[in-house]
């Protein structure tokens, strides 16, 4: 199992562990310390901790200088969607991590390995152990392939109004006029599109599409903020 | 000013911007920009952004490693008292970082230059400038300078009820029967000076003493908790 967890890290992410009980450490839940007694085990709760702060200053860093107009209330918000624990359980199942959590018996057969909490603490406790181990590097590059290009997947838009940031944003130097107009409705009832566009101050800014006049604004409006963030 | 800035950071801190406008950034408060329109100043609130979750990285490594037996509910309680707008306001005024904040003059009348807030929010932004421009080395150094010797001067203690902390750490392997014992107690009415020791299973841990029974007993679990955690 050991072996099996080695060889997908360093397949998948290229990472090689040069002490592999902190990696031991931040799998491993209280539950299965408990039931080894003498082994002087550890548990992951401190690696967690650590890795809490690392991986938040690695997302700071990234969205600071990726998105140089972006005013601090819009930074702080879109980094509480990526320091999130919905987020923290989808990136460790997609990382296969759950098969890898060594749980005692009774969290086991409480489906502990399927529990969103769980997963989002050893998502932290792996950044916290890689961070241990080698450094801010290998997690950043870990961030690089894993985290951020779900930012252009649209992964974290489920946490943004679109319509009022771009109030914020285009408002932020005096008031502007900005508007939302239907372009364009087709297709049969049970399949209906919107294409809707926003102007600012009588200027496109952005089109969107959607099956609902909602979701199209929001989409033209997330293009508009674009133009003014990047 | 801003020579003289510079002079007091290389001398007391040995910090010497390569790049001057991320000093400036860090500084300048948006009631300056606003009054100096044309100038494309920025103001400090981004780059607090990233003050913000670099302090909490270089206060979460230090912890962790300089109490490697702290479980995680303590660190994380001991990171919130070193994170913490009292504390930084603290700690701005005592590198007179004050003195040097740009801001508009509606808001110097206004004394904003000694409210606790606007200082907390320099401290993070000085943080993330240095940051920004030399990494994270230097903003190791300064806090080894500026912040942690306050951990032995008991800066933070007040955040802490440490018979409950002792009360945690002696019982993470089981129970424990831990008394508090007055051993001396003296001096006029107007001056009285308690003596306590604090024994675990019978073992004595810590002595503390005090104006007050409760203060002397703070003491002694204090001094027990450093054996359980150094």
């Amino acid at each position: 199992m050991q072996k099996e967890f080695d060889d997908l890290l360093e397949k998948n992410f290229d990472i090689k562990f040069n002490d592999e009980s902190l990696l031991d450490e931040a799998f491993t839940q209280a539950s299965y310390v408990n039931e080894h007694p003498g082994k002087n085990l550890k548990f992951y709760e401190r690696i967690e901790f650590l890795g809490d702060a690392v991986y938040e200053l690695v997302v700071s860093d990234y969205i600071y200088r990726r998105y140089p107009k972006l005013p601090q209330g819009r930074l702080t918000r879109l980094r509480a969607a990526m320091v999130n624990e919905h987020s923290f359980s989808s990136f460790a199942r997609e990382c296969h991590f759950d098969k890898y959590i060594r749980l005692g018996k009774g969290e086991e057969k409480a489906h502990a390995r399927d529990r969103d909490s769980l997963l989002c603490d050893i998502f932290e406790s792996f950044i916290g152990a890689v961070y241990l181990d080698q450094g801010m590097k290998p997690v950043v590059k870990f961030c690089h392939q894993v985290i951020f290009p779900k930012l252009d997947e649209g992964w974290f838009d489920e946490f943004f109004d679109h319509k009022t940031e771009l109030q914020e944003l285009a408002q932020a130097d005096g008031p502007v006029d900005i508007e939302y107009h239907l372009l364009d409705e087709n297709g049969p009832d049970n399949d209906r599109r919107f294409k809707v566009s926003v102007t600012v101050d009588d200027v496109e800014k952005g089109v969107g599409e959607g099956h609902s006049k909602k979701n199209a604004e929001q989409g033209a409006a997330k293009q508009a903020i674009k133009k003014y963030t990047e």
